[in-house]
């Protein structure tokens, strides 16, 4: 390649400050070190994540960065010690990666790499604790490893999944993060039978990709819980059989559910982050059989709280980090799926835009719009 | 049989009142109504459960009353409608059942029959609402379906295991209850790898069956947590690596499990029933991999607390009822698993008396010697 070992300028999105809009400036995107690799993203789309962090409400601001995890690329070269990816190879950068070396990425049991987990105060390279991305020779920072709001950036390998170059990166590129999360979280960790019934909390782009997982898993109802009554027609795409809006009811959600499914829900996944769902998603379940998975990312002051007996009385309690997905090993796997027509990632991809149009992007999805909004790089 | 559709008179221990000595008295043991089957118990043991049901503290006083449920005996007779069973079967008897019929005895996830499932209030038969026992005409209550502190007893063939004859009943009576319970929580539903560290909380003979599935699992390191430094030599015996006495600390139990263990402990099983150990139980496991099984039966108004942060790290939480098993579908496997050398449930008898002696049994349990007392109903 021409540009490896070189400099590299293009057009990168910068937030350089919290909840202002991003700018589409010209940066510098410094060649890769030993073990990271430079892609050339040809799609990226916006997860809430990054509105969350752009918002940066609460949160150590790290600032001007580059926002972006959810994307597709080509690699463009790569670093020293880096085998495993080529010049030309596409990939799904993601927001964890996997050192195949740690206890996690060598037990079957975890993808919660030691290396290379999601560190989301860090704005540099592992290597070096430096960033690859300047203007004018000053530092901008990274995100979450990613950075993908550029149309060059420089990532782990680690957190880089080879994929099957057939894939359209338009399509699977939001794999990378919030659909593979939910989707995960059912069929990984709930693991519904057949049969079974299926309560989603939480209907947006994550609970959708948790209900295709219990639509593809052969769920017999799939109950959908959200404060938002209009959210039922879009989810009924997803195989939504029951709506229930917890605004509705005096008494508490778990007891309206319980009573719709004759003793509770098979299975149950929470995808709001808010305590009270995640209790409800828990206290659903039917004794016996029943297992609560969450996926929403509370606050740091909540408390789970139940009755033990809900223990002995054989409910499961798990949550997810990724959708229990190693990066490296099961994505590649998961745009199979895609491939062979199993998953309609088409139904999520509700708007795309070009990448000049960035903060449409985030208007649609603060304005609750948009599941996900796919940015073309080239325009 | 010659007895068979007769009354049949024989020796009991009948609890009169709470926490007073068991007296041997005659009484009258009524035939099996339909579904029901009588029982000569070859030899009980007893159960903490027992002794807790008989001090009756904070609880509704059920007497006069036969307790007794983890025994071995042989079918005398069945009642209407029993085919699976005939006179000379051997069987176990078990405090909660499997009528085959119902979502959760017709779930592979299960075993909390809504049928049979334990009632401890209960003290009589399901069928007519009526005891079989009586002394001189009067009624004497059942405890938990099998009251099997009598030469003869009657239970719902719900409630049976028919079991290998050639087992020595001596020996797999133990199998009723406490050592299915804590061995299942292990090998069921904890379910160690090989080579994971496993943490046992309580040490009495729940706990210690616990061990016992740590050790058959392969575990590389089990420590067992108990307030009794003297429970450790005992527990050598079962596996045990490692012991810490929570007294010993200043800090919380989990701290010091989890700086042991370089992070975590792969499973947990908690088997004492206080709250603090419980939640001690799931703080220790490891993120990523950690499992925590409760099986210690809180109180009513003991309340769970965690911060969810801990699921989202991918540690579960689960609890279990009898140790996952279907009694009478899984428990004959289990006594094969002793008849195959795997299972050492000689470690687990301690003492022996006639039936005679049944209260010597109640002394040794209370003063914390035994862990199982098996009683000979023939002397």
């Amino acid at each position: 390649m021409a540009t490896a070992g070189k400099v590299i300028k293009c057009k990168a999105a910068v937030a350089w400050e919290a909840g202002k809009p991003l700018s589409i400036e010209e940066v510098e995107v410094a060649p890769p070190q030993a073990m990271e690799v430079r892609v050339k993203i040809l799609y990226t789309a916006l997860c809430h994540t990054d509105v969350y962090f752009w918002e940066a409400k609460g949160q150590t601001p790290v600032f001007p960065r580059i926002l972006g995890h959810e994307a597709g690329g080509i690699v463009e070269s790569v670093g020293e010690g880096v085998t495993e990816l080529a010049p030309g190879d596409h990939v799904l950068p993601v927001f964890t990666g996997e050192c195949k070396e740690c206890d996690h990425c060598k037990s079957e049991e975890s993808n919660m790499c030691d290396l290379l987990r999601i560190n989301v105060d860090r704005g540099v390279m592992i290597g070096d604790g430096k960033s690859r991305f300047t203007i004018k020779g000053k530092p901008i920072f990274h995100f979450v490893g990613t950075s993908t709001f550029s149309e060059y950036t420089v990532i782990h390998v680690g957190c880089l999944a080879k994929i099957n170059p057939e894939a359209p990166l338009d399509k699977v590129c939001i794999l990378s993060c919030g659909f593979s999360t939910g989707f995960g979280a059912t069929v990984n960790v709930a693991k519904p039978k057949k049969g079974q019934t299926v309560a989603i909390f939480g209907l947006g782009a994550v609970g959708l990709a948790a209900m295709e997982g219990a639509r593809l898993s052969g769920a017999s109802r799939i109950i959908g819980v959200d404060l938002n009554p209009a959210k039922f027609e879009q989810a009924k795409k997803f195989g939504c059989t029951d709506f229930v809006n917890p605004k509705d009811h005096s008494k508490p959600v778990h007891e309206v559910l319980i009573e719709m499914t004759n003793g509770g829900l098979g299975r149950a996944v929470e995808c709001t982050g808010n305590i009270n769902a995640m209790i409800s998603c828990f206290e659903c379940v039917h004794d016996g059989w029943g297992v609560a998975v969450l996926v929403g990312v509370p606050t740091k002051d909540d408390v789970f709280k139940t009755h033990p007996m809900n223990f002995l009385n054989e409910k499961t309690l798990k949550g997810t980090f990724f959708g229990n997905y190693k990066p490296r090993t099961d994505l590649p796997n998961v745009v199979e799926l895609y491939m062979k027509k199993e998953l309609e990632l088409e139904k999520f991809i509700t708007h795309s835009v070009p990448f000049s149009e960035i903060n449409t992007a985030f208007d649609l999805m603060l304005k609750g719009e948009s599941l996900r909004c796919v940015m073309r790089m080239d325009e």
